[in-house]
């Protein structure tokens, strides 16, 4: 079944303590379709670039079976990010945003696009989510990301796109603001108050957690003892997370559960290099590899209590 | 088979955003035997309290068993500590410490403690640490708790008493300052080069690793839309821990991950209610019912990937 995500196309100059790299080719559609692709094709993208965007990019990533026909590619700039991460990764500075052609970016679906079923909007102006769910008027699942710009720039059409989507997928901070509840899990019922039946809440280091009125379900993050970039992380997880559903064609319990392990696969991948190098290295029996020592990393038997 | 706790007996008085306790009886041997008293005896205490304690709190512990010919009364005033935490209970502030009686604090086991098997080292000075150690000969495993006072104050002495311990228990910040590395799962691996052979990393909200050289163990926190008071929530959690461990009287991986499950379960109920309130009201079977919660938390399917 057809997956497709909208978002940026950007190119990324990121320091860390490890290295940096220099308009490495990244963006939130852009991890996204690196990660989801091993999983599930057809990955359809949609978004913008300039004319000055490394077209070898795109090709591998098509070369991976990733429809890049809503790529729209525009005279001007690309998206630039220029960011610092502090000596333990935990915190980041934006040094510099150039949006460039992003800056006009209006999602256009081609026609053969709009018959997805599995929709990822990933973290645009809210305006622009609510432009591609009204191109695309049958999925069956759509998922959306957003930040603390959008909730505190554009609330009114944030909140509106709320009652429009399935599952909404941010961070802790940003659940946190959107409802101004810093428990996580009351922030998480607010969310599910407010339009979604599910809420995917990203943890960075701590995993992630899917929570819906049958409760909740908790990934934890693949224990890495080198990371060498967060860059884009969330948005490899929400590749993996909505490639396992789209592969699937199930959004039930046990699927979704599942999607979180994929997710948190993917995400681990993705801060083991910088941009997204690591996933021309990444086999399908890899991830499967990965996904299995999940099931190790939480697996505790209670029967053992009465030896 | 005995398990024995040496630790602080406190008067602890506290303010969250939802309340305040003024002298309320807390300190890491009271919270560790609140909580493991519930899942076993017998449960010895060696602390010391000045002639300003009030016993009835120490005769509710006793009504359920547990072990207090180890508490040394003496002149004095009894330890007190006060803080306040902050409106998202993520950092607190310690307003005042006053040690009393717990300043001359010499740890004498008597001697029928002295065959203890289980042994919990709660957050004293590591040369009374090392003390106790002596005077119990032969424990089938000996945990331990400390935190940045000492591993600042008194490294040399706490690195000659991981040489003789099975488990370090820390939280998170204190294994990062302890080894130097940020990385938590480096953080572990120096812990277990420096002697025990296994480390468990409290998260806090997030829950705690058990780290060996067999690999990683996550469990989560329960998740919790009220949080009272975070105070004592990692002594109760090494209450349960341990406790689990001596009931089984088997130190099993498969044990050990169990154990966990039982920590982390009495470190939700302590943040329930201010100091060792909540446990008054927590039976077995309430406890039994929690840890089969946490299965549903992590529960996943990876069978479902291929219907």
């Amino acid at each position: 079944m057809p997956l497709l995500v909208v978002g940026s196309i950007a190119l990324d100059t990121v320091a860390t303590p490890f290295g940096s790299a220099v308009d490495a080719p990244g963006g939130s559609a852009v991890f996204f379709a690196a990660a989801g692709s091993i999983l599930h094709r057809p990955l359809q993208v949609v978004g913008v670039i300039g004319d000055d965007y490394p077209m070898a990019t795109l090709r591998a990533l098509e070369k991976r079976g990733v429809d890049l026909a809503g790529v729209e590619r525009t005279a001007g700039e690309s998206f630039r990010w220029k960011a610092k991460y502090s000596y333990d990764l935990q915190s980041r500075e934006t040094l510099e945003t150039r949006l460039g052609v992003f800056a006009e970016f209006r999602p256009n679906l081609p026609a053969a696009f709009r018959g997805a079923r599995y929709l990822f909007l990933g973290n645009i102006d809210p305006e622009l989510q609510l432009s591609v769910l009204d191109q695309c008027p049958k999925p069956a699942l759509v998922a959306c990301d957003t930040m603390n710009y959008w909730i505190n720039g554009k609330r009114d059409v944030l909140l509106e796109l709320l009652r429009h989507i399935d599952i909404l997928m941010v961070n802790d901070s940003e659940a946190r603001e959107l409802s101004g509840d810093w428990n996580i899990y009351r922030a998480a019922r607010w969310i599910l108050d407010h339009g979604p039946k599910r809420a995917v809440i990203k943890q960075g280091e701590h995993g992630a957690l899917l929570v819906d009125d049958g409760g909740v379900f908790k990934v934890p993050a693949y224990p890495l003892e080198e990371v060498f970039d967060p860059t884009g992380a969330g948005d490899a997880f929400a590749g993996g997370f909505m490639a396992s559903i789209a592969s699937a064609d199930d959004a039930s319990p046990a699927v979704l559960r599942r999607a979180m392990v994929y997710g948190a696969a993917m995400g681990s991948y993705a801060v083991e290099a910088f941009g997204i190098q690591r996933f021309d290295r990444v086999t399908r029996e890899d991830v499967e590899q990965r996904v299995r020592a999940f099931r190790d990393l939480v697996h505790f038997d209670l029967g053992a209590a009465t030896r």
